[in-house]
């Protein structure tokens, strides 16, 4: 899945392309390297990479070669976001201006650009201030995410951390409460889901893991009525969104 | 998107092959036939195909080739359904064996597989007992829908009709009511979903259809609190399915 979402017009090929990339500050997302290279232009864009959030890949010139569309890789592609992220604290800040209580989506490792796009798409029209999504192990904004989000990623920002136990005890400190989405946790109903709150989503085959849901305060989990195992992530994001809606209003 | 549907294991080509399928009682979606062919065994495919829901379509040659796999089509290719469909009345049934109120989910032109399977996994959980579809302008039991229901097409029955108004109306006679999704209704919070009750989605585009709108008793409204216009088809289904969950609850 992940994959699948590298080919789109985000990939940039080759050396000037890619520096220049770095240099306009645009987010590089993932970056491929020819394992081994060791030349100058090479050695600045790793350099470049390892400034921010870049995750690094060192390739085969085989697996450049596939990835590569022009077939003029230089040894270096890189993916870019499709959208630009925000840090957490403009998500705070959203909703200060906005004179609300902090709602934001959390995101444990999504990895079907279709879920990520419901998912902010969701989250814009359920009044969420914002979505945060990991660095590693997870889809990014990319021009599928873009385009299911029909719209919302205009209006919804999203921040990247790479690591989300780690933001979620800092969000504590400033006041949120965190909700993961899971079974055997207290039926949604009886959850009192108001004040500051970030909704904790796991990923679409292993749910939310184990360090993240021990550090949430509440299980909150949706009536399961049927014989099958679980929703759909994006699916259940929306239920959960909104039972805070309600709750809210 | 019902286009793409067709590129599916469910497609049979050939005149023996299509033939067969007809009388081993398959429920064939769509037929395309070669126009203006009036030979002896393609007259009994089209006349089996009349008598049943099946959708005909006479169509070029070269309509035939692009759609044919095998390149033998011999002027007829089908479309069979992965799944059986149910009669409305089966849904019924399973509700009073149950012991419970009906409660069913009817999608008016649902067109893209993704979102039909995400909602039959989702009518599972929320314990609804059956799905009703229409014949015409929408997808019907593919495999990849079969595939996104994450295995709740096993156990949540689909009813294919060819008049959703006809269908509402004779269900009306049997006491349920009909809420339908759209702007501009009653907040969902607001209304008594309790009791017998069919809850109408509308397509991906359009939304509800005007006819179909009009026989519905109440139209219920998610709250919007965002800047884009509307959730996804399946978040939206989620999310008023599980109102009627927890009103019933």
């Amino acid at each position: 899945m992940i994959e699948e979402n590298q080919i789109n017009e985000t990939r940039i090929e080759g050396r000037n392309a890619v520096l220049e990339a770095f240099r306009a500050g645009k987010t590089v997302d993932k970056l491929f390297v020819l394992d081994g290279c060791q030349d100058g232009p090479v050695r600045t864009i790793v350099r470049e990479a390892k400034k921010g959030d870049t995750i690094l890949n060192f390739v085969s010139k085989e697996r450049l070669d596939q990835l590569s569309e022009t077939g003029k890789h230089q040894g270096v592609i890189a993916f870019t976001a499709a959208y630009d992220y925000v840090e957490v604290d403009d998500i705070l800040e959203l909703a200060r201006k906005k004179g609300e209580d902090p709602f934001i989506v959390v995101l444990d490792g999504i990895e079907d650009p279709h879920n990520l796009g419901a998912i902010i798409r969701t989250a814009n029209l359920a009044g969420a201030h914002g979505v945060i999504i990991p660095k590693h192990r997870a889809v990014g904004l990319t021009a599928t995410v873009a385009k299911t989000s029909a719209g919302a990623l205009n209006y919804t920002p999203v921040a990247k951390v790479t690591n989300i136990v780690q933001t979620m005890k800092s969000l504590k400190d400033k006041g949120l409460w965190f909700a993961c989405a899971d079974m055997d946790g207290e039926i949604m109903y009886n959850l009192n889901l108001k004040g500051p709150i970030g909704l904790v989503i796991g990923s679409e085959g292993d749910g939310v893991s184990r360090l993240v849901r021990e550090n949430c305060d509440y299980v909150a989990s949706i009536p399961m009525k049927g014989q099958i195992e679980s929703l759909n992530a994006s699916v259940a994001m929306g239920i959960l969104a909104y039972e805070i809606v309600r709750q809210r209003g």
